[in-house]
């Protein structure tokens, strides 16, 4: 039985990742300085012994006899997934796969270094290797996928995802965007000139903001018998479905900044979660990609914890938490203008709802004409003022450090990966259209805190399909249509015009 | 270079102990309880990984052709050490392994279940079989190695530790005790009709009990840059020598405890981080055995924890920490006379410093008998009750669970284990004995808790000569004798007599 061989295969490398995953955790959250470099050893010899049990030889005549076997429909999606993985894993020579890898840890290291130092030309000609490794790797992927080369990089992040669909989505929303971001600030000045934004008082204990956090992931589904919160100075949600490891990281002056990052954790948490527990060692059981990972943490993020609606649940436990007298008077309608402030800004990550995927859409554009071979490393500087000025109307030009160099995807050799963040903000807008279409009193439910109508729909559609369909099929699926820009056009409307 | 093939390997079976070392670590302090099954498939495989990266038949023809290349001394001693491993770790069967492996877990389970209902007469064939294994594996192992039985058993733990060392070692300790015994605890009466036994007052807050064990650790030498304290329901000493995981537990109504518990371990602690760096690879730089490793958490408990000159240095610190009030006149001589208790018992891991060696020879001299084939499992309770009876004056014949099944050692096949326990206790007072013989003023130094001069003695005679020396070797080298019971007698008779 050649698909219970992949089966067994699936279990030793569940097993891999199990410990990589946690190791990972730990030393974000538990190690101290000193363990280091022993542990960055054995993560590595970790991920080798992975790649090396993930591209064994034999694995490919597994598929092929067990593509002769009588399979279960199941069965056959499991391993229609199990060849996807192991073909994109093995398109790349080994050699290849080795000098990308110093490359772009080389580049990663120097652009730590030099982005600090606001040093572009010192960074460039690392920058130029690894666009030009990048290139080389979309043609290879391309011909063995029989996809663009484009293509053959988002696809190594959202299965599915094509330049021909996704391109049009993105345009529309650039088209919208341009005009609406200013019309979006005059409308908020009015709103503020009518009610001024008041300061948060504090000082908010880090234990009081923990507990807060813990009592709103408990009220929105976190299974505390499967996953913790801990702190970190990046937050993250890792660990494995049985054993999720989420991470914040708290200020004093401001309680907003955690409270946020713990439901946008959440969101991904309730997704791995959620997952079918008998398929977690095979691919076909696992989370589908970037793009829907995204779209389950901005749902909880943007969809929920954005609406006055959400706070009028949430506002009394805030205040039951950290006190009356540190918040000083807040009230819901001041977290709703703190939580949906629109600004413009130079810096993806500090980005809002409204601004962020004009960030999104630059790069996406930009690093589309790098791999195309339409735009050379040495000319980004201009291409990426010049579509920042048209965007968002911020000039970059004299600033390398918040334009080309600010995020670390490009130096560390991700390409087709951005688009995900935007596609997950307008699969979650596309989600809760659909949820709000079956279910009329639901936005009543989230008043009272009940999250219980919201997942049943998120998990029998989204999470426990896991992996069995592209991306573009499940979205399809869930909500009957393909993604349409008018449905996030419509919220960001509704909710910032 | 065969050499470099070893180190190699080496280096490999280190990123693996690591992962597993953490994992392990990890699951008792962090891991949430649904987390469990999946943890254990992941430490499962990687300890099967393990096994065969360690035994894989090339090993040995590297090892051969090492032996013919011109190595340094130190080199030398690494290929005997990771000759010697490999020698114990290839010597049986594979099958006899997985037969042996699959009997103690079953054993284990049972005896966790059938110890709770005191069912001796349940319990007993499994413990038959795991018995008959254990002799099966000492004779294998005896042929190889060319030794004893019993001695091939010790050797798994003390790498040169021999029965005709140790027997009359242990025997010499037993005809004292057995009289010194009840003269202790008469001398106690004494003492305690002249002051009685105060009882500490309370509550004392964890997270006070946590800054207190974390200031003796700092001042007993841990290294927090390698090292950290959390919290679990059995305390133990794991993770690695660059990230040592110490855990202890706390209960509101006694800080001794918890505080005593954190000093035996960061004894361990000490041991581990004070191991040559550029070592830890191979089994030559790595902890010389149990005995040893006892040796180094009794010498921080009994050597210095039990002195009053500690006290006089870490009363005042106890005080800061936990509030004179909730201490209610506990006062050196009241914690002094607590942590000297000597009291008869039936558990063993309750025992005293001066019981605890009785309750380790009992089950020395029964574990040789059952090897030897000159006892059988039918007979134990019996026996068990017969010794406990004569050196303690306590019968066991209606109670197993408190007799032959208070331990989880011979359920789980560890036999030659239990003699370490002792001998690190002995090995301990021989160490603080060299070292008060070249260091008149030591004890002065401990008053003001300058623990630096006994540090450095330990980390010249045994910490940085890791595994380079047998058991006995080590001893020898460090403080210029065998084993000498009379020094672990005087060191009872001046404390207890």
């Amino acid at each position: 039985m050649s698909y219970a061989e992949l089966e067994a295969l699936g279990r030793k490398l569940e097993s891999i990742d199990h410990a990589i995953a946690i190791l990972s955790a730990d030393e974000a959250t538990n190690m101290p300085v000193g363990g280091g470099e022993k542990r960055a050893e054995s993560v590595s010899y970790l991920h080798g012994l992975r790649h090396e049990t993930a591209t064994a030889p034999q694995i490919a005549d597994w598929i092929a006899s067990a593509e002769a076997e009588d399979l279960s429909d199941d069965e056959k999606l499991g391993l229609r997934e199990f060849t996807r993985v192991y073909t994109n894993a093995t398109c790349l020579p080994a050699d290849f796969v080795r000098r990308k890898s110093q490359a772009e840890m080389r580049s990663e290291q120097l652009w730590r270094d030099l982005r600090a130092k606001n040093d572009w030309a010192g960074f460039a000609p690392a920058l130029e290797g690894v666009v030009a490794l990048a290139r080389e790797e979309a043609r290879m992927r391309a011909d063995v996928l029989g996809l663009a080369p484009y293509d053959a990089l988002m696809e190594q992040f959202d299965p599915g995802n094509r330049m021909a669909d996704v391109a049009p989505v993105l345009d529309k929303l650039k088209a919208f965007l341009v005009d609406f971001v200013p019309a979006a600030i005059e409308a908020q000045q009015r709103r503020h000139a009518a009610r001024p934004l008041k300061t948060v008082q504090g000082p908010f204990p880090m234990e009081r903001q923990r507990e807060l956090g813990l009592s709103m992931m408990q009220a929105l589904g976190f299974d505390f018998t499967h996953g913790r919160l801990d702190v970190s100075h990046h937050p993250f949600c890792g660990g494995v479905p049985t054993d999720v490891r989420m991470t914040t990281r708290y200020r004093t002056d401001d309680f907003l900044t955690a409270l946020m990052g713990v439901l946008h954790e959440t969101g991904h948490a309730l997704y791995e979660q959620g997952l079918p527990k008998g398929l977690s060692h095979l691919a076909v059981g696992q989370a589908r990609g970037m793009a829907m990972h995204e779209s389950q943490s901005l749902f909880v993020e943007q969809q929920l914890a954005h609406a006055p609606q959400f706070w009028q649940w949430a506002m009394p436990i805030v205040s039951r938490h950290l006190g009356e007298d540190a918040l000083a008077g807040w009230d819901i309608e001041d977290v709703v203008a703190a939580v949906n402030k629109v600004e413009r800004g130079f810096i993806r990550v500090d980005a809002d709802e409204v601004t962020y995927p004009l960030h999104i859409i630059l790069r996406f554009e930009l690093e589309q004409a790098l791999i195309g071979g339409d735009l050379e490393v040495a000319d980004l500087p201009e291409a990426w003022d010049a579509k920042m000025t048209e965007y968002l109307g911020l000039s970059t030009i004299d600033n390398p450090r918040d334009g080309p160099m600010q995020d670390v995807h490009w130096p560390a050799g991700a390409f087709g990966y951005f688009p995900s963040y935007t596609l997950g903000a307008m699969i979650a807008a596309q989600q809760w259209a659909t949820i709000e279409a079956s279910q009329p009193d639901v936005l009543e439910h989230i008043t009272r805190g009940n999250f219980s109508t919201v997942n049943q729909w998120r998990s029998d559609n989204i999470w426990t399909e896991a992996s069995r369909h592209s991306t573009p099929d499940l979205l399809q699926r869930a909500t009957g249509k393909t993604l349409d820009p008018e449905i996030f056009i419509a919220h960001l409307k509704k909710r910032y015009g």
